[in-house]
């Protein structure tokens, strides 16, 4: 399945406005998700991208992945429970985070935990690279749960 | 030791220009260092704060921590490995994170790396609390190391 991804891209910048501030955009949007930033507004004082952008951009790329594929089987809030970041080599320019679905097993059991309970968790990777290596790995844990009543 | 808080806030804005789209400022600068952001520009979808804006606030509080305790000994590059974060509540209004040097026999082991090899490495921690209860739980292991050679 794909989605719009200017209607993404817009989406994120209105609900999550770092998303704007950092020049993210959503340039895949199916069972592969890919998310852009631009490298000026992401620099540090090194002259390379943040670590914290990298995380961010990573981030997103796993929500939107969920966001995607998860919400047509079922409503809810994307709860991110915690993650993990290899920063492996410095990214020196315009960037990209990417994020798939996982092996089809894994994805089955999410799904069937959303039909039996209305809420699931699943463990997603996403990936930068910089100049054809791999730069930065991030694996975050993700639930979608029903929304929380104010 | 404490180090000039407007200063410190100023160098990460110019060098780092996401700490200023974020509205982040360094609100103590010594043994214990605590990084301020303000709630609005880092909401998300659910109005708590984004898991990307709690990332980059405890990063940038580890990041002031050695650079504030460590630049003194040693000149260089201050890079992160790696770094792991729970999310353990939501966040809800505006909120910092908290980073303290490590017990005293770990940070000298630190301090003796680098005066033997000029580079050493150390894991640290940043925890976020909201409403006096903890909310994030960060840790990142960092290294100086020497500039870079262009």
């Amino acid at each position: 399945m794909t989605t719009d991804t200017d209607a993404l891209t817009h989406y994120l910048h209105t609900h999550i406005p770092v998303s704007r501030a950092l020049g993210i955009t959503v340039a895949e949007a199916g069972e592969t998700v890919v998310v852009r930033a631009p490298f000026a507004p992401n620099i540090n004082h090194k002259n390379t991208v943040f670590g914290g952008s990298l995380q961010v951009v990573a981030t997103l790329a796993c929500w939107t992945l969920l966001h995607v594929n998860a919400r047509p089987l079922a409503d809810g809030d994307i709860v991110i429970s915690r993650s993990n970041i290899s920063y492996i080599s410095p990214v020196t320019g315009d960037f990209e985070a990417r994020a798939s679905l996982p092996e089809s097993a894994v994805w089955r059991r999410f799904v069937a935990g959303l039909e039996r309970h209305g809420k699931a968790r699943i463990a997603l990777q996403a990936t930068i690279e910089n100049q054809g290596r791999l730069a930065v790995d991030y694996r975050g844990t993700f639930a979608l749960v029903p929304h929380a009543t104010p």
